[in-house]
């Protein structure tokens, strides 16, 4: 079984609660609310986006590179995750 | 007209565009796709989360320092802002 | 007296801090301390530069922005606070 | 010989460019520099230690993991990685 496949209905769960919140922003741009209020929920949105972000690099750094016996599969799992922390180190 | 009700079009399309992409990753999980391709689909909706807060930071900037008249209203728009800005300068 | 001039003391201490921790990551290297040490160190100096960003952008927020009595003025302050929070939200 | 040990000199020059701005901004101040300047300074710090970061993670996850023959020794490895990643995608 995947790493994935275990951790499907957590995942699932994260990227739904992340769902409800755009669309939490789309109902209060619909109802032209305070500006300031739209800024902070999109800045929940950018929050909760890290933790997943995060949750995902780590479970990519465990069962793509650590968990991985021979070297050649190590560096395939390895050059994903640099080239994932590059778009978030920028 | 407060500016969120010009901007409304453009702001709601973004934040659906934003949504789609929520739901692409809600796709690829429950597909089971390679985890180095939701990490880069998660990596995208950070870049497209970050957007929409570059522009509403801007409008909020505009609308509610940079034109308002008396000082006082400024402080108001003004705080609002450093209180975001303080969620994102971590 | 300008903002700079009132808040020079704190501000110059803040910077040589800075450089006191960027002194401690040349001194980790040329000694060959472990990496993840270093890691730790130049995470702490990110750390502090994002602090200093911070208040740098809060100071140039209200003397250059809120405080200014004309439009014009404002303009200009808020055009080079969007240009820098542009660097940092990418 | 160390990964670090390789790397060294041209670790030690980067370190010592960015110390170069660091004290370039503690001059701006001191001469009382416009605060625009000073923030642009600032962020271009920023941008360098994140490329410094950017480098060093990189050199961690190759010679600390990656490379790593034993999976207890990559259990470590991966571990400090995962600590200094947390402190950036907050």
């Amino acid at each position: 079984m995947s790493h994935l496949t275990k951790d499907k209905p957590k995942l699932l769960a994260r990227v739904r609660r992340l769902k409800g919140q755009i669309e939490a922003i789309e109902r209060a741009i619909e109802a032209e609310k305070d500006c300031g209020a739209i800024l902070q929920l999109v800045a929940s949105v950018r929050g909760a986006t890290t933790g997943l972000t995060q949750e995902l690099i780590e479970d990519h750094l465990r069962h793509h590179v650590i968990l991985i016996e021979d070297e050649t599969g190590r560096e395939k799992g390895g050059a994903e995750l640099a080239s994932v922390l590059r778009t978030y180190l920028k």
